[in-house]
């Protein structure tokens, strides 16, 4: 575990594979998987070894140039070869329904192996560079997150998150804990309360592993507690990520998030919501089309490999809500804080 | 586990001794304990080998008997024998700080302790029977909420309730629990959703093994997702136990209790407290005045003995939350179901 910072890269095309840190072994566990072809990138994305809406973003970008690579050596004529990596591409996109940012990278990639007029060769080497291009566009889009993001934050505020939405969810930095970082890079007595984020608790194993390795300070609640410290004023603002955000502002994210903007609403607390562009699907209205993914019901019995239940309870285990607009003070982007009326900022913020 | 059914008792009086349910095994064990002194009384209240309000009660009851049989052993005088058995009935009363039920149950023992003129056998002997006599009254006051709660259930109903506030948080058939049994026995299409109650699980240990043992169709979910839930029209009402009801109606529950409440109200949903009168503290005028139990922090960083986040998080274990009276629709008790305003339907109950 020595080895992790918040300075690594979460996912990296390295010459002709993909490597990732495997996120289902935290906090355990600090250990790099190399995806060297497209189904296992297909199932590193179904099984949760990369999560985080950006960070899966890159994942189906690097799965197609797997896939590309696969396609290659089958020696296919370039339309067969265009026809079949376009069918690869929609697998690719469709190993978790929720999160945007996979379809939007998956789109960027095909855009690429439509419009192209080179050989095979040259259009893997162009998947490649686009690959990468998008990597280190995800930490810059997620400083500039990080510095609009830091000009709301109170001065020694405490922020609450749910899930994790740091940089183990994008490439590097993150953004709701980008947020974090710069806000704390500034005033070093920010400080963050973590939601445990059941079923899965990636804000138990994920979030407080990432701040507290760069020493910022974290409480570690479960996820009933937020309206205890709320209502004694412990809490100055709620920053979480997004899954996918409608173009009314409606935002989808991890199951809880709803829970928690509902109480901040209550007690009178700032609810942003951090996300690049590339999070914002306008395609569609409202967070009512916005389908929501249905994941094993073991994730809710079983914590560990172990039971935590009786046999022969019912379960629904939806893996995302949507929070509705109204309840949301701002949503943060590389193109500065959107507010309401979303449906206006958010067409401004895309013409920017 | 074959022997659990709703109909046995969770806590116990036995010839000289208390048998208890040991509540830290669901759902892997059913085991009885056999409780023979005062001290064992006491931990096992602190550690939750009992627990649930009504059921520490009766505990509390029960370790007044057990000390004042260790104390006759000692020679003492009558006098010196009173002195020292109030002190250790305080003791009891001590071991934890947020459910009346148990000040209550040793302060009904102490009214006989204070006012015997008998010898310490006959004073043990009425201990004892004045123990059994608040074991079998809990179980009749239980029945008396079920079937005021149940006329507001409505037809085909789906109740979200929190923790367990059911026949193993009691003597037997449960406060909130309680209310669902009367429900489902008119009505076999009501059903439960129950939130899993993180840190100590209760709802999934416990309240999801009650209900599957009687028939009761129950749906565990995480404590994030009840808003998701009420959102989608899933959840009919909420019904949930107390550990104290302050004169003003405000109620001490199990932490997440007060989020849940927030989320109802949000969503238009009716809330409801179901505790027999011995939970309502009239000598507090608020919840402001109600201790709250900080708990171990280990049940926030470990489950079942590995631990789920980073060395060197903070971590503060709030044992309960208060749900202030305005999100209360009704304090369902063995006198019917008091409304607002509760200062005045409180005290009126308390006449009846």
């Amino acid at each position: 575990m020595a080895e992790f910072n918040s300075k690594i890269r979460t996912i990296e095309w390295i010459d002709n594979y993909s490597r990732m840190v495997d996120q289902t072994k935290f906090p355990y566990e600090f250990e790099y998987v190399n995806i060297t072809n497209g189904q296992d990138m297909f199932d590193a994305i179904k099984t949760m070894i990369v999560r985080g809406a950006p960070a899966i973003g890159i994942a189906g970008a690097h799965g197609v140039v797997l896939f590309a690579q696969e396609l290659a050596k089958q020696n296919l004529s370039k339309n067969e070869f265009v026809k079949k990596l376009i069918e690869k591409a929609d697998y690719m996109a469709s190993a978790r329904p929720t999160a945007v940012n996979l379809m939007w990278a998956v789109q960027k990639q095909k855009e690429i192996i439509k419009n192209s007029n080179d050989n095979i060769p040259t259009i893997i080497e162009k998947l490649k560079i686009n690959g990468k291009k998008l990597e280190n566009e995800d930490i810059e889009i997620n400083k500039k997150i990080g510095n609009y993001g830091a000009e709301v934050v109170p001065k020694g505020a405490t922020i609450l998150t749910h899930c994790n939405a740091g940089a183990l969810a994008t490439v590097g930095y993150g953004t709701a804990l980008g947020v974090v970082r710069s806000a704390f890079a500034n005033d070093p007595t920010v400080q963050v309360f973590a939601d445990e984020t059941r079923p899965r608790q990636q804000g138990a194993r994920i979030t407080t592993l990432e701040l507290t390795m760069d020493g910022i300070p974290v409480t570690l609640i479960t996820d009933g507690m937020c309206s205890y410290f709320m209502k004694k004023g412990m809490i100055d603002m709620v920053c979480v990520g997004a899954d996918r955000i409608a173009a009314n502002g409606d935002a989808a994210n991890k199951i809880g998030t709803y829970t928690v903007a509902i109480c901040a609403k209550y007690h009178n607390i700032p609810f942003y919501i951090a996300a690049p562009l590339s999070t914002i699907d306008r395609n569609i209205k409202s967070g009512d089309e916005i389908i929501i993914e249905e994941r094993s019901h073991d994730e809710v019995t079983h914590i560990n490999g172990k039971p935590i239940c009786a046999d022969g309870v019912n379960i629904i285990n939806p893996g995302f809500d949507v929070t509705p607009h109204e309840l949301i003070t701002g949503i943060i982007t590389e193109k500065g804080i959107l507010k309401p009326d979303y449906k206006k900022s958010i067409e401004e913020a895309f013409n920017k």
